[in-house]
């Protein structure tokens, strides 16, 4: 007897141009396109296990090792539904076995905690997503599967492609035309390196999900964010990604990470999602730039933040020694750094600051302000698997 | 031999809408209109003393009994030279004694410390020009008086009235037209109370005047703020304060200051005046006011931000009681509150929650996060005083 199975790996991504609004709730549209960069799934991904078999009793879902309900009409059962319908086209054209009238269990993990404060539900869409189709051998690219990943967590739509990825925002009213495609691939850009801070937060955050639609309530500035800024800088970012031009990247991903945030300030009662640490790693990176283009140089490095106080800094791979050793002067770590690409041959960063950079511009912080840092780069899509996080008894295995 | 001189003193003024941008910076032009509560001189002022004397060889000006350079062609210069231009045109005119040829001496204190953080040169502009005025027994109305003292710091214009104060920015390239107006007096609305937190704050913010102008240069936001957004919210709040209507002032105040700051965020660098104290005041205000609504009551209290992290709450007085004594348990104070509206009888404010207050919106804080509370009112508009802050040498006397 076959066993009907599928496993997939997805990754995380972090967007430049940030998604922030729904024009459909239900089907998951938004209210401007947005630009990620995909992240290495060797160091940061969501593993997923579907199994569809006879002998189970219903749809069942584990996410890392603990069961999660598939409430009706919610965001997991729409996905399923949607991929178990493509599957039922596949049977009914090629007499294919009718696995889409097996119940699935489907088992999922992430590699990062979730203290991280890293969004999961991109990588865990995609992840679900790309093992369903897989398992039901789905003719589909991956603008189409986008457009179902894109109906369990809207940045979960980017997280199909690897490298540099749009959510072209869409305009037909079934969502259709709302997916994701590729601006280039890792390949292009290789070069191009992210470090995250995991910042330390004692305050519970605003939801994204309930956040966006107050902020599309009651900022009278989102409108002209959505009409007017956001389609120029989706078309100058795209351009500076094809030249590989980093320091227009920079500029556009700076300046609309802190857009998004001003918009979530602009809300009703007001979002705040950076927090003190949060603002001096901004102080450390525009006078880490300032200092670089006073010294005849460019821009260096670019922040970004989602909803959190995490940062994420983009960098091209031969600053980000010079990047870590500046993080770490003013937020000492407790933990060793994971230096995966040995920038510091196996010692450890020792915390100095660039020529004629100011000192002053922010304090030295107390060990845990910045929790942990995450050395990563551009990645490639989601990836097929052979392992199984499923046991043969159908129930998800110890991790 | 007769002794030429004036003392006045001018109250702070706080913006419901805030000023952010100049059009034109040598004359202090605003790319919008704004609005202010005055705030009583019983507590907060600037007291100048201004004397014009033959004998003196240039003139001086001594703040808090430090003697400032009067800049050739600086604010200090340019308000001073349109008031002797006023003043010799009255010479001209009745044949008063020439004067506006004595140089002048002026000698300027605020009751409130510089480490406060509260702004001071509106305060003192105003001031500044209400002794020269009366020392030359200008013919000037407020209105007049206030082109003058917005020459020498923007909001300094608003500072020329008591109650409720708009500065119309105007259209005219000369700035003719851009000048403060009566909106209500404070005994229409003498209930409006004001309780300034004091917050602590170890990092040196952006000054307003050379952030405001990276703001008009870099924030994409800021036209639709001007354009579209103040002029709006500038006839709502004149007519909610017109019906004394709190819910709708409070709200529009509130709104008013998170944009403000958010378009200081959406400048390149962005600009950050908030701290996390100042945002954990906001979370308490906005849960203070959700409490009282899901009560079946309305908001009670409006917070507002200017270029700095102290936190200004606008309140009915009744409620006044029940914010400090909020504050309190969330930010303990080291000394007393001056309790000088007698809220609580001789006693100190004890730290309590009113009723249905989700304690969990912030954190408690540490002695010295707010280091301070003032409590006071809304205000008259400037006072001339019988007092002299100058010596018979026609030097400051000692404070």
């Amino acid at each position: 007897m076959s066993v009907y199975q599928a496993t997939a790996s997805a990754p995380v991504n972090i967007a430049c141009i940030k998604y922030w609004g729904k024009r459909d709730t239900k089907l998951i549209l938004p209210t401007n396109s947005s630009l990620s960069v995909t992240l290495d799934q060797d160091h940061l991904r969501s593993t997923t296990t579907s199994r569809a078999d006879p002998s189970f009793t219903h749809d069942r879902l584990w996410l890392n090792g603990k069961e999660e309900e598939i409430k009706d009409g919610g965001r997991l059962a729409t996905c399923i539904a949607e991929l178990r319908r493509l599957r039922r086209d596949v049977e009914a054209k090629t007499g294919a076995p009718k696995i889409s009238e097996y119940p699935v269990h489907i088992a999922s993990f992430n590699n990062f905690p979730t203290a991280a404060g890293l969004a999961s539900s991109a990588s865990g869409f995609a992840a679900l997503v790309k093992s369903l189709a897989t398992l039901y051998e789905l003719p589909a690219t991956p603008s189409e599967l986008s457009l179902i990943s894109r109906q369990g967590s809207g940045s979960a739509c980017r997280s199909l492609f690897g490298g540099f990825v749009a959510w072209e925002m869409g305009s037909k009213e079934d969502g259709s035309d709302s997916y994701a495609v590729e601006v280039a691939p890792r390949e292009h850009w290789p070069d191009l390196h992210a470090l995250i801070c995991v910042v330390s937060d004692d305050k519970k955050g605003t939801s994204s999900t309930s956040g966006m639609q107050r902020t599309v309530e009651t900022s009278p500035l989102l409108q002209h964010r959505i009409k007017e800024v956001v389609p120029a800088r989706m078309k100058a970012i795209s351009e500076a990604i094809r030249a590989r031009d980093f320091p227009t990247f920079a500029k556009i991903t700076m300046a609309d990470s802190n857009q998004f945030h001003a918009v979530a300030l602009d809300t009703e009662p007001p979002i705040f999602y950076m927090n003190d640490v949060s603002r001096a790693i901004i102080a450390i990176i525009v006078e880490y730039n300032r200092a670089s283009i006073a010294a005849g140089g460019s821009i260096k490095a670019a922040y970004t933040y989602d909803a959190g106080p995490n940062a994420v800094i983009y960098a091209p791979k031969e600053n980000i020694k010079e990047i870590v050793d500046l993080i770490v002067t003013y937020f000492p770590q407790s933990d060793n750094f994971k230096d995966v690409f040995n920038l510091f041959s196996g010692a450890q960063p020792s915390g100095s600051l660039p020529s004629g950079f100011n000192a002053a511009v922010a304090k030295k912080f107390e060990v845990g302000a910045v929790k942990g840092l995450i050395h990563t780069r551009v990645g490639d899509g989601p990836r097929v698997l052979q392992e199984s996080l499923l046991g043969p008894n159908g129930l998800p295995l110890e991790h």
